[in-house]
């Protein structure tokens, strides 16, 4: 069964369970046992920060059997009726019994949004960043230009503890919207080191206010050192929007994949 | 002094004072007189519902004198400093003495939105109305046609005890924005009656769940009765937009007005 799951990460401790703090993941795999009886493991395909939002975080869960005669918008229904509001299954899915949430993503799609205006806007004040100082959107979008593509982003990334050998990534887009006071940074890659997202909305913010030129994007992408890159954006901005997979992935009556080692290392390094 | 306001109406008994809750209006006057001393009185351009947000509600006070060099904007930041963060003044500026933030509004602006999905959206859930059914927003838009212009609204208001004698009001726009999942109802009028935007937009979601038709709207505000048309849209999905005022009814060194007398008798119908 694969879901795609929504939530307000305000409440939680982030997707996976951490040493405090409630995490996504196991109150959506409560409302599992509650509705099919039994322990069930959920598969995510990345993990998110504390506080961090999703619209579209997807997860996979191997069930022996359905219920006969329990179509797909059952389950959801069921699963929303036993989870509480803050966070919704969008959509439940039967996919091939190979569909592996993490494996099989090819892409994911962040969104950021800052609310750039002297005062917040009250509204917003959950899912936005408060930039109250003029920011100048030209030059972060010339910055922005600096980080597409394939670079090392160990500058960006948090270290977190544990050591990642492999910090190279690709961004297909680093996008920025602007719609009066709001600007919204989309940010889609392959994969994502922990807090890249915010630490490269951070040092954009920083450019758009002069304290960085677009160009030493470039400085500090080569530094691989992560004192020298901007601020870290707070938590409470970024949604994870979706995550893509690769043609097929879950299409019944697939063939068992062949590839799946090759991407167990990459493990701990997918997180955001 | 003009302000202007933004706020999250959850907490709220809408912007007056009623038999129990707190107002909106009562938090900002208080605000006001921490910062300034004394009482001062708020006269606002229109009342909100219970549980009903503003991103540009407009009040005016009348203050015998301001504290020397304190320009508009430390007005504002004395004023958000005071103030709880689900309330925000988006504005603070220094208008003609004879400025009225109700008699001079020549218009306002409410958008309504509207998460049209099976599953809800978390992150919208205190912004948006969830209608889980499709709807069809083709239907929505013409019966919409019929709204706009000058009409009796009555059978679209709630009664709410007192008497009105005119209940005829001029929209300038009813539209309906779909972006995805998200509807936006965008009411622009001359002047709103109690609840009269979410009797729109309840009427205008049975449309597009096929209850009504399209036509069936001028039947509707030909009855005179709110029996005949549909539900009233709940609160939380309604945000007030923005007040136009007259050209120059805030320009200093303005003259006084002749014709206040005229519009005081619309005091009691002007709320939503």
């Amino acid at each position: 069964l694969k879901l795609t799951i929504a939530f307000d990460g305000r409440a939680y401790a982030g997707w996976q369970a951490q040493a405090c703090g409630t995490a996504v993941q196991d109150v959506v795999e409560r409302a599992m046992s509650e509705l099919f009886g039994g322990a069930h493991r959920l598969h995510s395909s990345s993990r998110t920060d504390s506080g961090v939002h999703a619209l579209g975080m997807c997860a996979h869960v191997d069930l022996p059997s359905l219920p006969a005669g329990m179509e797909d918008r059952k389950i959801r229904l069921a699963l929303n009726a036993r989870l509480p509001e803050d966070i919704r299954i969008v959509e439940a899915r039967r996919v091939s019994s190979f569909f592996h949430a993490r494996f099989d993503a090819v892409g994911k799609e962040y969104h950021y949004q800052i609310w750039n205006h002297p005062a917040m806007n009250p509204l917003l004040r959950n899912v936005a960043w408060h930039v109250p100082q003029q920011l100048d959107v030209k030059a972060m979008r010339e910055a922005a230009r600096f980080l597409e593509g394939r670079h090392d982003f160990r500058s960006m990334a948090a270290n977190h503890g544990y050591h990642i050998k492999d910090t190279v990534r690709t961004l297909h887009e680093v996008k920025i919207v602007r719609k009066a006071a709001l600007l919204t940074v989309r940010i889609s890659g392959e994969g994502f080191l922990y807090k890249m997202c915010r630490g490269i909305v951070g040092t954009l913010v920083q450019v758009g206010r002069g304290r960085f030129r677009p160009s030493d994007i470039r400085r500090m992408l080569e530094a691989k050192d992560r004192r020298v890159a901007g601020m870290t954006a707070p938590a409470h901005g970024l949604t994870l929007h979706r995550v893509l997979y690769r043609r097929g992935a879950e299409a019944m009556g697939r063939k068992a994949p062949r590839d799946r080692d090759e991407h167990s290392g990459t493990e701990e390094a997918e997180a955001e």
